[in-house]
């Protein structure tokens, strides 16, 4: 299997057996989430940031606004730190104590890159969108330049990273099991509602299919 | 109303309006959440980390093992900034570029205490247990003094602390209203599956209730 080498900053100093590094299980945990969090630090000033993002092949890919702080700062080439967590399930045990999350989580290190290739920056934008709704990119209406000027994109390739999962039923204290609670796991699942049509939509359209989501 | 000072910190620069300073709004994203990203420092380098926390009054509570480099380094009353995120829909423009989420994500800074008081580690442990399902506390075995022990429960004050939000339809190009392309809001949940028993459950107990879950 093809697997993330953990390094002095990726390795897991606890429950090791919750360490994944292969790269297949990493980019399928990335390309369900919606919502990472990027950390960076400027003046001292350490900022988590809550955003979108999509995966291209061997990098992420995050864009907001040449204007924002976060799109600003780490485009200077800084350490960043991006998290994405995807929970599973809640694991009720008998004991208070043994009560716990399924999770899978992936963190990655290194450095941001703004994308200033055009052809780059126009097929990760193109992945942002169908991120998000399979196809969706060809159905909008198309970026114009000034649209594409006023869009920064950043590139962190995805080198050092490790991701931590758990799964599975409780793990009680031998003497417990026998208690009369019960136990086990409830899962949990991002799901779609009913879509809600935008109050000044055009005539005659048919409304949107949520099996195109990426979760749906 | 009741209202978080904006810091020079928390002070949204971009998009002020999507900012929220009321406790009540910012209480009531955080009683939703499940889980938080902690973020830290040691020796230069930056961690994220996910795990669960709960609120009681003016204090996020996270907890985990006292052998956890995260614990550790938090309770040496070192900077963190804390972040929960709850993603609330697809925000479908009819333009690539408005594409958009409606979410509610709340920051707070500030420096952690390890709470060493034996009535505020077992209220907010309880108040943890009670976080994932309401009442599970009470019927769950109660925590030896070994088990206590082998908890680590920081608090972090709620003092300095932000919200942004963003709500409704998309915003899009006045001249893209009449375009033939579904624009909308599609929901997102995070919604309960089938209860899935431990394999080892005791015979006779009802099935679990979701209605308990805080987002059931």
């Amino acid at each position: 299997m093809d697997q993330f080498p953990p390094t002095r900053r990726t390795q897991l100093k606890r429950l090791p057996k919750r360490g994944v590094y292969d790269k297949a299980a990493v980019h399928a945990i990335l390309d369900e989430g919606l919502i990472c969090h990027g950390v960076f630090t400027i003046d001292g000033q350490t900022y988590v940031i809550p955003t979108g993002y999509v995966r291209v092949d061997d990098s992420l890919y995050i864009h907001g606004s040449p204007a924002s702080r976060m799109l600003g700062a780490l485009s200077q080439a800084i350490d960043v730190c991006v998290a994405v967590t995807l929970l599973d399930g809640l694991v009720l045990a008998r004991s208070a104590f043994h009560h716990s999350m399924n999770y899978r989580s992936v963190v990655v290190l290194g450095k941001a890159r703004l994308v200033s290739d055009p052809v780059e920056k126009r097929n990760a934008l193109h992945a942002f969108v169908d991120h998000v709704a399979q196809g969706r990119w060809d159905e909008a209406r198309q970026p114009t330049q000034n649209e594409l000027d006023g869009t920064s994109v950043l590139a962190l390739p995805l080198d050092e990273v490790s991701a931590k999962v758990r799964t599975g039923p409780p793990i009680d204290d031998e003497e417990d099991y026998g208690l009369p609670i019960w136990a086990g796991v409830v899962p949990l699942r991002t799901e779609p509602g009913e879509p809600i049509a935008d109050p000044r939509l055009a005539p005659g359209l048919q409304p949107f299919d949520t099996a195109r989501l990426i979760r749906g």
